[in-house]
């Protein structure tokens, strides 16, 4: 067990050491530190701040769970805002849809997106040379509270709500209401949640604080191999709900809109959503 | 971070820490070192040689997914047998089945079982003291091969395919031939197969191993959160497929046996094979 | 690497992990998380609050270069008083010295002292039912300023002067002054002071406190296995300097006290002071 | 305790932890995969094959104890051999002496002198480019084989008589010999040897085979921080013994070969020959 390892955190004292290569480029930002990792089981590796935010083997995962549900829910997905993300990926899925006319991602580190740029190729996919994309190097916070444009899809696609207080802030209701006064009429937001087993409280809170504004809202899990969890994803919409879309529609909305995917598919997302939310009782 | 963890195995090079509260029983048997620790986060977990097998707060995922897929496939499971499983779990859940008139546990390690039937009482349940148990202490394999009785399920409840090799060679084509040999017409096999994703060849070994055998089997994977991964069940069977159970027949079939679950239904299940297997390429 | 690992803090972000065998005892006190634990390479280990205080195999490097130095500079040690020592491993040593007439020993935490009296017998070697010492449960501060008594050698037996808040107290200016007024004419105090390397500025917070109220004091390290570095001692007189007793002289007292070691001797500790002190320039 | 970590071995299942601030360069070479990373408490660090070998803050203790003995204890050093010693710090020591006219550095792997170069600045200092140092490609039981070449001083600067092949078969009685072949008649043998306390059977085997070869051999330990333990040296001669070498003939000669150091001296290193080597016996 001997060499360079990157320790990261699942819960709250359970953690996980992932065997490092070699380190391809390690920088400070004015935000963070940023390092990219190359290891030995999950492929090239973004960690920020010690905490991995994804990795080359299984991002896709992550990021077409974290996106997929919101762009399918939506009857026509033209303006799409991300919050966060700045390797690209969940730019990338979104303008996989050809409905999509503009797609604006809001990252406060202008460092990761350029290291994102040139070091984690596989994740933005050129993502950001698409002309229906724009950066905006900003807090979330102030992009949304200042922006006078609507969207139809909201994307978070943040640190954990139990994670490092500069993101856990959008997290909290007062912010849910500014987002949902940009949202078009049938606007849908989609964001992570972390683990609901580890941090059960801090999960139901984001829910409640998600329901409270937006009625209903659906959430479902699924395990992320290099988080070392089941990874929560809440959806809410001003419009549809996910439980009423079946899985022939979710397959026919993936293909009119010319959307090809590795994991996310009407049948694997109608399951996800019948599956028991992981709990653990506080002790 | 400082104290006393429980370091154990996730995939090849990846490693989960797990913090310890206290140290409940510490004992050296004939074959391994056994743990029992209470935990910050999961409970009470039994550690074999350093190898994490069930924790209090998460084994009802694992064994009832290790279980009540073969118990309800088959038709009316009456006679069970358990290799491994000296926590009595496995048998906790069997003995739900009022159709089964005969349970036998057989594990290599008395001393597992008798730290289990002390330290573990949330685990077995008393069930080691149901009239219908028996608990056989000696070798899987040498008990299959001198066995006279035939079974209607074989619940596999051992280490990892890919682990200490003790458990290997009973994961084997040849074993799994003698295996079917003590199953009755309508017999079915179910076994944990250990995490797909970091173990593909390993994963996809035993499970062409069983469909040798077999013909056709089943296979599924659910996050157990003390393993820190998706953890891969197979289940095969002379008699019905289990892609042909609804999940309505699934739901009648536990009730009209009389068995209650926690995780396991019809619809959590069916939604479990839905969902592609979590796969890694090897690089 | 998989099993029971104790991981415990070497500098301010380098740890060690130590591999237990098994652990004895866990029990909670009022004041602090006790574990005993049995390890691979260093024999039983006593951890409080996850920071590893003394283990078999080397604690007693630690005990003589804590004590021995301190009782052979004062001309005839008849008092001595130990702040904290919970495992009594330093009243074991204070206690060879036939001059001694009374030992007390001062530890906040009886279940400290309950549980090396029934498991750490190779540190205090019976020297509890010696009826020269006298163990008072107490906090240190509380304890020096109420006592009316005098005493020869004052032995500071604490975790580090960085580490936990309830001992810092007991290395401030302040409480050296108080301390200096319970010590006799010719009273010698001596103290562990953690590593010099790791924590520069609060060694020197520490000598300097002592220097100010004793003049000149005299300081040197050993490397103590399990701690993972040199530890340094301090010991500051009324009377004496450590610099001018001689090899022979340092000899010819432990001898003529009926003092045996197994690593203090005039030659180790002349040597030990001739090693300049490890230190690293913060970064 | 999350991020980036180098993970060392101090003992056999003892670790250490080492926090990474970034890796500066990962390279793999034919031999080995080597690390340069800037450390949070170290400075910057080398690491082949996932073991620190020597860090920016602590090096010279070690450098400087694994030469100036040997260097000291000959007459008159002119020609000297390193044997591995890639990062060039050995050979920097060595040439400051104004007696040496041809210092031969013998490393196997290219690639380890290379990096050093380019990033372990501090450590050589300039000494590959001195026109009294060679360096060798080259495997160094070949090199001392096929050298017709007599030397006077050899350090040995290799992994630990108990670490990787390549390295121990260096450490053996009948290599031992040959380099006692290659020496002039005072030569000087140098080399480090691990810790004596967690390997005292490796670390008897090789001072035997020392003493075997050259009758008597001095030998000594000094804690060097980065590797968490009191490391031993051992110091063999066909002429002088070091024991008869007084604090002040050391001091003499280091100054009249025009020789500045930061640890060692002559009360220094005489003080570490007093010290008891570190034991324990094996459990």
């Amino acid at each position: 067990m001997l060499g360079v390892y990157v320790i990261q955190a699942i819960g709250r004292t359970t953690y996980m050491l992932i065997k490092a290569r070699s380190v391809v480029v390690s920088r400070r930002s004015r935000y963070q530190q940023i390092d990219v990792v190359d290891t030995e089981e999950f492929g090239r590796v973004l960690v920020l701040d010690g905490l991995v935010q994804s990795t080359e083997v299984d991002e896709f995962y992550y990021h077409e769970l974290l996106t997929h549900p919101a762009m399918v829910l939506h009857p026509n997905p033209r303006r799409v805002l991300i919050l966060g993300g700045g390797e690209g990926a969940a730019l990338r899925e979104v303008l996989k849809y050809k409905t999509v006319e503009r797609a604006v991602m809001v990252d406060i580190d202008e460092e990761v997106v350029n290291v994102s740029k040139e070091f984690l190729v596989s994740w933005h996919a050129g993502a950001f040379s698409d002309p229906r994309a724009e950066v905006v190097i900003e807090d979330g916070r102030t992009f949304v509270e200042r922006v006078g444009e609507k969207f139809d899809v909201v994307v978070m696609d943040l640190t954990d709500p139990y994670g490092p207080e500069i993101a856990r802030a959008l997290y909290r209701e007062d912010f849910i209401k500014k987002l949902s006064g940009i949202l078009t009429d049938c606007g849908v937001i989609s964001t992570q949640a972390g683990t609901s087993f580890f941090y059960p409280e801090e999960y139901d809170e984001l829910k409640r604080g998600l329901e409270a504004v937006f009625g209903r809202v659906s959430a479902f899990s699924a395990w992320i191999p290099s988080f070392g969890y089941s990874c929560s994803f809440i959806v809410a919409s001003r419009g549809e709900e996910l439980s009423n879309l079946s899985e022939e529609e979710i397959d026919r909305r993936l293909r009119s809109r010319g959307v090809v995917t590795r994991f996310f598919s009407g049948r694997t997302f109608k399951a996800l959503l019948a599956i028991p939310e992981y709990r653990k009782l506080s002790n």
